[in-house]
């Protein structure tokens, strides 16, 4: 996390607006703001929250320095008195979240937001970027985790890494997302998260043989001794002179990675190559621009692959780079109610949940697996009960009646009228814990292709009150 | 750009080959690299290069702290010799690059570093991460400018960027390729970039009416009062109440905004509806998930439209999301003579080109057009004369022999022996010689699919040099 003042890092349009809410009286009243996403990336079933403890540190920094305010008055727009008022910008926000790790489905509020209007608004950018991003590579790392069957991923794309915050938070939500470690060495340094590698092509290249240079590498580094065997060939060279190494120096932990050519085919005959050598604990990683079809699709070949170096594709998302998450008003308060406030939209699928809202998370009590997710308005009570009624709020004759099963509630507080009053769990935990919610989905929602749709339902309150809106709406407006 | 010191974002392997390379002696031998890129993102023409300006921040914040040095003594795998070494580290290498805006193409150095060993190696991975970020996204923005026909494009994806600097300097990349703007307020603060931005739904939705957030926006803001009009219905209430705010306020500089629906239908009814109230000069701004392809479509369908906010899929070049540059040993010296050094490969596209080099570009004299790259041995003569053949390194049948044309060095030296002797230009700058540097381009280079490719050959001198390299190892290996 870039550790300077972040607080201008955000949408004009939140400036402007917080002018206009300042202006036209309304910047202290009270308002709701839901942050949640329409699709997940790749046609999957689910994402994997991550980000929030850099919303931590972003809402916990936040203020309006003399150089903000100067900069904002050379705009020529903003009134002296807002001005004014942002130098008195003091964060007093409730803010709930969904905790990293957790799997995230459409729909369902992740983040939800109380308070000034003025602060619940200019929050908007930064929040989204910064838990479209995490929860982006964290879905997609775990994509590719879960491809490669129980072999260990190694995420290794910082160089094509969208900018330096993009390498490091990248990092981290791989981890998050299963990965065990990353190439970028800061990701080690600032967050305690592994950082691997051992030699490029150059390495090779720079001794007058291949030999020599796996020597070198083995003599200074026996712990770790994963050579790469692919700068001249792989078979004819590669593998024949790192056998000729490990069988010299017998150092304690020995690999090779090849990085280019065809993986089923030389992971292969590599295997073969060592294991005649009597060198069966010698490891093979793979690291060509892979993916979670290629790593499939490569096992399925009967590839002998120990471990994967994952770069480009992953630490960009690159099949499908956007998670789109959006934060909408819900709802403002008037002497101590809500009145609910919602999108309608000309596209239906942008029609959004009005209110102030809790999400409930429905375990089976008898195996532990999660079966759906409801979404109800906060002053409801929780689901319970053995025939509690859950229905798709598109297709409502969808119903279903529930029985034997714990109610989760989903969101979390993180901070209680801007103080902070949540510990963010280190990235082991939430990786650990990522792994064990991840556990309790069905398999048929971990399906890379058209995966079962999890149930995210409404209650019939808080569907009640959308339907109400709508038709007001449309009276209004016929 | 994150002031923090970010000597130690790198790839981990770049510290063990350092490591390596001090420890067998070789870290101050003087080696040459070729930073380069293989394939042009969308299947486009030609690429454009950004990303200059961080890598001459970073180059010129080279240090490894105190706390850098703790935390690598703690990987208990550095000699003492070596971190003493680090501690003493001073960047002296030279470093030419191609300057930013620039057209690039597959296969040319697009930077070169001479210096001692260790250090050239060290650089690999924050060149590889800055260039290639900034880059993509430039050639993104420009193709998307280019679909635009002359159109303003507003660059407004800060949210659904990778991370902070892919806001704050994807925004730059993107100015660099041709848009006029950004949503991301830091860009302006930091760099100079318009940022731009009105209202989000929220604005109007906290109003008792939609007509009354528009007015008091239209109050506030008459000289930037674009309205977005798709919070309830674009035709029906959106831009009905637009027109009226606009009639009785009179703002000097209106506009609409519409982020759903059928774009080419909702803005031809808008322009209708508009013009039949009289406001001919209210601008339509449309930013709902655009890019290239998307707006070439809508303006063929007839859509009217002043100008586009195109938001994830330029920030994160979402159809295409990697240029995949890489930086490859091209030779050391001996005894003040260069020894070329290649990299084989299994995949014959990876083959790399041999030796310290430099890349001319051709241009017309006649019509100022640019036709072909040539690569050059650094001590060949530049290309001249009126019988110059140029061919195809793949397909050296295709030869061409060149007459009445300019030939220009396309790098320029940035650091000589590690002293900065390059002023980057500003990017308003860069943006504009980027525009004059494609205006000589050929239109069949600038199509969006299947362009023409353009020329990138080699000298005699190198082919042979590249050819005697191949064979030598085969002959080695038989």
């Amino acid at each position: 996390m870039d550790k300077n003042n972040m607080t201008l890092l955000t949408d004009f349009y939140e400036i402007t607006m917080s002018g206009g809410y300042f202006e036209t009286g309304l910047a202290d009243e009270v308002a709701y703001f839901d942050l949640f996403f329409r699709r997940v990336p790749d046609g999957g079933g689910f994402a994997v929250m991550a980000g929030l403890e850099q919303v931590i540190e972003y809402l916990s920094g936040l203020k309006f320095t003399e150089e903000d305010i100067a900069f904002l008055k050379g705009k020529g727009v903003f009134s002296e008195a807002f001005l004014e008022y942002l130098k008195n910008f003091k964060f007093s926000c409730d803010v709930w979240a969904v905790p990293e790790g957790t799997p995230i489905f459409p729909g369902e509020p992740i983040v939800t937001v109380r308070g000034p209007l003025q602060q619940a608004q200019y929050i908007e950018t930064m929040l989204l970027l910064l838990v479209n991003h995490q929860s982006l590579i964290a879905t997609k790392a775990n994509r590719i985790v879960r491809a490669a069957q129980g072999r260990p991923v190694m995420e290794f794309g910082t160089r094509r890494a969208h900018g330096v915050s993009a390498a490091e938070l990248g990092a981290r939500a791989a981890y998050i997302g299963g990965c065990i470690g990353t190439a970028c060495t800061t990701a080690e340094r600032d967050m305690g998260i592994a950082a691997l590698g051992t030699m490029a092509h150059s390495w090779v290249q720079v001794f007058p043989t291949e030999y020599e240079a796996f020597q070198a590498y083995a003599k200074l580094y026996p712990n770790n001794c994963t050579l790469l065997v692919d700068t001249y060939s792989v078979l004819k060279s590669g593998v024949p002179n790192a056998i000729r190494v490990f069988k010299e120096m017998k150092p304690p932990k020995m690999g090779i990675r090849i990085d280019s050519g065809d993986v089923a085919y030389l992971t292969k005959k590599s295997r073969e190559m060592l294991d005649d050598a009597g060198l069966q604990d010698c490891k093979i990683v793979v690291s060509n621009s892979l993916d979670e079809w290629l790593i499939r699709d490569i096992l399925q070949q009967g590839a002998f692959i120990d471990s994967f170096g994952v770069g480009e594709r992953l630490i960009t998302a690159a099949s499908d780079p956007v998670l789109g998450g959006v934060y909408k008003m819900a709802g403002v308060e008037k002497d101590g109610a809500v009145i609910p406030k919602m999108k309608i939209s000309e596209n239906v699928e942008k029609i959004t949940n009005p209110g102030y809202k809790k999400v409930y998370r429905l375990y089976d009590k008898d195996n532990g697996r999660m079966f759906a997710d409801v979404i109800t308005l906060a002053d409801e009570e929780a689901p319970s009960g053995d025939d509690y009624v859950i229905f798709d709020p598109s297709f409502t004759w969808k119903r279903k009646k529930l029985s034997n099963f714990v109610a989760k509630e989903l969101q979390v507080r993180i901070f209680d009228k801007g103080r902070l009053v949540y510990e963010n769990p280190d990235a082991d935990k939430i990786r650990a814990y990522c792994a064990e919610q991840i556990g309790t989905l069905w398999e048929e929602t971990l399906r890379f292709e058209n995966p079962q749709t999890y149930y995210i339902d409404l209650s019939q309150k808080l569907w009640e009150l959308r339907t109400r809106l709508i038709e007001g709406y449309q009276e209004a407006e016929a």
